[in-house]
């Protein structure tokens, strides 16, 4: 395996880099961000958020703009950011911003011409954690958040792997994509036209299954929505994620806000909510 | 005067926004942002922090990047973001990017073809400021601060006009253009090649100035460099700054930091100890 470093810079007391890969699953290179903490500097192995950007974004954005480095050094946890997509020469594309490259969804393609690349899930909850467990100074202990498609990818993250992370949260979280048009639109072309196909892979489905099993001990879950977010209604569907959890008894906690919107100016202004709520659980 | 708004973003209990308008003394349409803290939209009249970004940026980068919103919503201080350069179609241009658009420099250019848009020391030493008090609930208890470019930009506006500001900062500014390749390439062609034109311009000298004037009391300025800044020796010329100040008696208070460099992700380290600096004087 080799990291290439593209860059690195110093940002409260620790370190933001980014690194290059030849992801196995992806069959393709891929860039993806670290911050990590002064704690993890001075020899602690520190717990560590995923991040899972939204349609259009990469791994920089939410490094860029979040502003949750400054409490991400406090908190001593170390913040790891995907980018949304496999990339580069023969990977399949759609000049649609809302399919290929910068909306890989964050499941695993069954469909012709994407399965070949489109892997997403895999990546996000097994490659990429495998690497950041072997060449960085952190522990197993994981959480997971994400904002608007990246908060779909973080729900059905810990939904389908309860144990794999200690809390999930999400901000503007596509939360019933088979029932809204951005989730109908990708999961149609990566995974096929039949629903049942797509039930794995959303979230308010995901959540229904835990009626069955009340064995499971659910994850702490966060969720904070703009209610002037032009896309609450209709692609996020966060009526049918409250729906869902009351039915199965999980434990949701929603913060809804006043004027606040769907760009990363919401997302900031709450990040240290977030990653107050993952410390108490890594 | 009409204010036409771009787009508005709850943040922080604020409001950024973003506005364009005719700018008479730039004779081109200028896009700018602000960022209104809780307290402005409850009728207080808060003071204002003008900062100033660097080559090639816009009035986004600091905005997106900074995380400054957090800490000026706690403080009461609206934040207000020029453009770096006139712009547009049949404004000059040069196809560097560090002369013509994105490198205003903040000065008033005499040289043709510049002079007849690149005023942007009267643009955002007066011009702006006058639209800011007019139309935003905001006092005319004024900061300055910027990075690189915009930190030579605030030094000089500090210098050239003391009562105009009650405090000054800057981040990684470029100290001594006249003695700098970005600096003489900028004023040589903005001020024409006479290094006697240059002296209104240069924070050095200007500061070298006050030795002559005892009775100017120094308003209060806070200066910030990562140590791993590529450009600290070379563009910057921070020595010759700490030179002048001491000459002059200006009281200068110098931050140095190791392992930061030229990024937002240094300015994001720090902007938090800046805005409570300034917010000591406004």
């Amino acid at each position: 395996m080799n990291l290439e470093i593209i860059s690195s810079n110093k940002s409260f007391g620790g370190w933001h880099k980014r690194y290059r890969h030849r992801a196995s699953v992806l069959s393709c290179e891929m860039n993806f961000a670290i911050y990590l903490p002064p704690q993890a500097l001075s020899g602690q192995k520190v717990p560590v958020l995923y991040w899972l950007s939204g349609l259009t974004c990469t791994d920089e954005n939410f490094m860029q703009k979040a502003g949750a480095q400054c409490i991400a050094a406090e908190l001593g946890i170390a913040l790891v950011v995907p980018d949304t997509s496999p990339r580069g020469e023969g990977v399949a594309d759609d000049p649609s911003y809302d399919l290929g490259m910068g909306a890989g969804f964050y499941i695993n393609a069954s469909q012709s011409p994407w399965r070949e690349h489109y892997q997403m899930y895999h990546y996000v909850t097994r490659e990429l954690p495998e690497i950041i467990e072997t060449y960085f100074p952190v522990s197993t202990r994981r959480a997971i958040s994400g904002h608007s498609m990246g908060g779909h990818g973080a729900l059905i993250a810990a939904l389908r792997e309860p144990g794999r992370y200690r809390s999930v949260s999400a901000f503007s979280p596509i939360s019933n994509p088979s029932r809204c048009s951005w989730g109908q639109k990708a999961f149609s072309a990566y995974l096929g036209s039949h629903p049942l196909q797509w039930q794995e892979w959303d979230a308010c489905q995901l959540l229904r299954r835990y009626e069955s099993k009340p064995e499971i001990k659910p994850l702490p879950m966060l969720v904070e929505v703009g209610l002037d977010d032009p896309f609450l209604s209709e692609q996020l569907q966060i009526d049918a994620l409250i729906d869902a959890a009351a039915s199965s008894g999980w434990p949701l906690t929603l913060n809804c806000h006043e004027g606040y919107d769907h760009s990363y100016y919401f997302v900031a202004s709450f990040i240290e909510t977030h990653l107050r709520f993952h410390a108490r659980y890594l």
